[in-house]
């Protein structure tokens, strides 16, 4: 348990950024060299390479150098587990809810056989 | 776009915490007052009351003080927003890989036909 925390800890603040999120954007689409995924970000490379050092430390991003060409690819598992965290809470939401509209109906019947008797 | 950014930016930010996402969890359930969101946690309680304003400046939470209890519930639209963003890039990742899987069949089927040919 501790440690799925941690990975959810890495993974939403990797996906807190929207440099970040925009790589992983365009990595959604298919691989892509570094340059590739520098040119539309407004800094340094320096900078997006530290981004994505952020991106593969939560396991979202993997690369590969070959020559003096470093490839990136997207790690889908990560964001699944992002995914299943939220829509777990989304689960737990609506059957609270589905609960409540049963509770609110046998409410409303109490009353109409009340009001009926009465 | 940028205001969904920004939006983007807290939501994820908000969730990258466990005492945060563990507070998360327990109002998926239904509302509760501060003092029960505080207990479990492992902090004093102006540390969970800054927990508290994170998300709800991110919109995940929202709370109203009646007398002296302040009651938290959750803001579901929120966690929907970022649980949009991850599926439009499992979409598209699925997508590549149909295409992907399309072509490698094309592949086959040429190399087969090839094959019989020679």
């Amino acid at each position: 348990m501790l440690n799925q925390r941690t990975d959810l800890d890495r993974l939403f603040h990797a996906l807190a950024d929207p440099a970040r999120r925009a790589i992983v954007e365009r990595l959604s689409r298919g691989p892509a060299p570094v340059s590739e995924l520098a040119r539309p970000l407004p800094m340094s490379l320096p900078s997006v390479m530290q981004h994505l050092s952020v991106l593969e430390a939560a396991g979202l991003v993997r690369s590969l150098k070959v020559g003096r060409v470093r490839t990136c690819a997207i790690e889908p598992q990560a964001l699944s587990q992002a995914e299943q965290w939220i829509n777990a809470r989304r689960i737990e939401w609506e059957d609270r809810l589905d609960r409540l509209g049963v509770y609110l109906e046998e409410m409303k019947r109490e009353e109409e056989s009340g009001d009926a008797g009465g």
